[in-house]
């Protein structure tokens, strides 16, 4: 008898995963039921599919939803990260495996012993970051372990950003993915680190101004700036000896610099509103974060109070994303800075239909092996194909119908509510991973760590 | 018959206000009850007084609270202002008029219509700020609009300082009232105000940047830096159509650019804790806001870090307060930077028994009359006598005890919870300040503005 595999939620990340599970699907004899609120949006191929089927969902439906879930054999929810709970209660009462993508809820985590109990595997986790970046790490961590190595550093850095050949704005960057938490990246608190043992907090003020430099063999240099919390992952990771531990958003280099004009000036800010900012023309917006002048410019006003210079390539960054401009206006009314910023940006910044987007991942791991220091990097670059079949949903899609293939056919079954640490999952997904294109380069390289030469500060 | 006026909660800053109400009390025939959770602290001259009577009162417990304002003619409430509301709820009850030197809560602006339905009074803002900064800016608008002027220009300035003769610090500052207030001041928010007919706002992170110079005659030249929100009094001061509208907190010149040094590194962050805090020195604190370096000192880094030059008094500025020092601790564990910077801070800025402090305030009135433009700027300097007696229980406390003896005599009755800004209690108020040295100067000046010439912009 075919196995029936539950989608809940099809949207933007999910083009691959459909894609992949459906190529499988001869082969392992699946059916594939896609659950959703919209399932008209679906591409012809998927939705005319023999083994599809197609379902019109609303998830607070619990009737339905729990026939869905009833009727299936393992679940994947690709919908928003706060609404996987319903769905992992329904999968633990019917004894369903379930597969996401997303952070574990404190929600979920609770479930735990009773999913333990029941022999369930409740994957979360496994997509791109969350997801790829703990696989390959944890693979890399292992391997140094079990050859008797011990982590003095782990440094880990995503970025999605356009593909060189797509790469045509001074900021180099365009949304590929959700531009609000762009806009609001790194706000809420203190970034939080460690170095050398010592731990270290960045204000979000300076954030956009302690970048590091990576460079990536054939795709030149980025910068990367500190996430909220380097620290999340250490005990998971096995990583509570280690001096060092930073984790990282990956940028071509100079758009920190720039953003951190509109940080500095206030315009992230998402915690009030405009009021009437409706028809504001941008020239306005920019205006408001600036001192009053009967005669001087916005533009010399601006310059002044931030300090930039007449020959700085920041000015042009501005000026390309029309923020002095008279004409153009804000059509969001009773906006917060932040939106209306989003606003101006998705102007400018918005994917064409021809458009590649580019993921990015960057591993540093320092080791101490037979009494001398080691390091290795290891980094990732995947191109998208166009608007819809981005790099973003391959990397996410991928590992997510691969997991739930080796869970549902047994190849995977410790069970609990988890994340991919365990070589048991992270092993035949990286290969297969690896066989789909998506593959780790490997660097042995000298050293550096901090303090290579442990110097007493 | 004697009147009897219940003290609730008798802190640091009711000093001036017992003195003065039982300077008046054989006159006037009145009774004292003072009601506080530690009566013993109060000094002898008052709980001695032959119409004093000292009452141990835990405000939580409703029978014995009740019990006290049945049996008085008014209430004043000197309590933090979260505490207010069960007295006032007491008050409305009994039919007891009250006077508080705290903002109007929701909760006790609700009482309104009730109150005014039993014609009682209850009296808010009237202290220093808000109490004497609402007084003397409103009988000047109300001169200004009563001679058909028409008021363009509203800004207002208060600060807590030391006297000249206890000015012995880089920092000319020391804290005088609740450091905390002092530590967080601007957070939470960016600043808001108006300037010629436009929305300004400031970020955080720039607030100790955008400060502007003020002088007042005999005491040398002063800062101010941007209250958070400069137009929550614009409908009850009546400046609707004002075209600037500005509030700020004055200091010495200088200490705001040092003070931006902590906001900039982010050891005013209120938000997360460091661990194991307590037995750090002040040195590794403020390592933890600096980049890891195995070389350079910590003083390095941070002068790089900030671009402190090298004959910068602000340099000065962090070395008195023993920022790099290896051998203070932190005492607190597991303390926000904002509470470790307030123990540092306090370890410097207390006030010597013989220091005495020093309140200034300053307003701005910009106004058009008889088609020209005019500008009267008034301003207040009180000081302190020494750490009792203090500028600050004195302009809090007096303007208190004096609204009090006002309503008790029935001299002012309009009803309703309010605010100080009726004639009939600004005018008698004010007239018995300035005999009692509490006096504001007043200056004719040239109009300033921000745009005197009304160059279109």
């Amino acid at each position: 008898m075919s196995k029936q595999i539950l989608v809940v939620g099809a949207g933007k990340s999910s083009s691959y995963l459909l894609h992949y599970l459906l190529g499988k699907s001869g082969e392992k004899d699946l059916r594939l039921v896609i659950a959703d609120k919209h399932p008209d949006q679906l591409p012809k191929a998927v939705s005319d599919h023999p083994r599809t089927e197609i379902v019109s969902l609303d998830i607070a439906r619990a009737e339905a939803r729990r026939k869905a879930v009833g009727a299936s054999d393992i679940v994947i929810s690709m919908l928003p990260a706060a609404l996987h709970i319903d769905i992992a209660r329904d999968c633990l009462e019917f004894g369903k495996h379930l597969v996401t993508a997303s952070y574990i809820s404190p929600q979920m985590r609770e479930l735990d012993s009773e999913v333990r109990k029941k022999g369930l595997v409740f994957m979360n986790e496994i997509g791109l970051d969350p997801g790829i970046d703990h696989m390959s790490a944890m693979q890399v961590i292992d391997r140094i372990k079990s050859r008797g190595g011990k982590i003095l550093l782990f440094e880990s850095f995503t970025g999605g950003l356009v593909s060189p050949q797509s790469d045509t704005n001074l900021w180099n960057y365009k949304f590929t993915w959700n531009p609000r938490n762009v806009v609001v990246a790194g706000q809420g608190g203190a970034a939080k680190f460690k170095q050398e043992g010592t731990y270290k907090y960045i204000p979000y003020h300076k954030l956009f101004r302690r970048t590091e430099f990576l460079e990536i063999e054939g795709y030149g240099t980025f910068e990367a700036y500190a996430n909220r919390d380097s620290l999340s992952y250490r005990e998971d990771y096995g990583l509570q000896d280690a001096l060092t531990l930073y984790r990282g958003t990956m940028r071509r280099v100079g758009f920190s610099r720039a953003w951190n004009i509109f940080v500095q000036l206030g315009m992230t800010d998402d915690s009030y509103r405009i009021e009437n900012s409706r028809g504001m023309s941008y020239r306005d917006f920019t205006n408001l974060f600036l001192p009053y002048s009967p005669t001087d410019s916005v533009e010399l006003k601006l310059r002044h109070y931030l300090k930039i210079d007449q020959d700085d390539i920041i000015w042009g960054k501005l000026l390309e994303i029309h923020l002095f401009d008279r004409d153009r206006t804000i059509t969001l009314e009773n906006a917060t800075p932040a939106q209306i910023l989003q606003e101006i940006l998705e102007a400018s910044w918005t994917l064409g239909p021809d458009d590649r987007d580019m993921i990015v991942m960057y591993h540093k791991f320092g080791y101490q092996l037979d009494g001398r220091k080691h390091q290795l990097d290891s980094n990732m670059v995947v191109l998208g194909e166009n608007k819809r079949l981005t790099a973003m949903s391959k990397t996410v899609g991928l590992p997510v119908a691969m997991a739930t293939l080796l869970i549902l056919e047994g190849t995977y079954d410790t069970p609990g509510v988890q994340i991919p640490k365990d070589p048991g999952i992270y092993e035949p997904v990286l290969a297969e991973l690896a066989a789909n294109g998506i593959a780790f380069r490997e660097y042995d390289v000298p050293y550096l760590g901090y303090n290579p030469d442990s110097v007493a500060s």
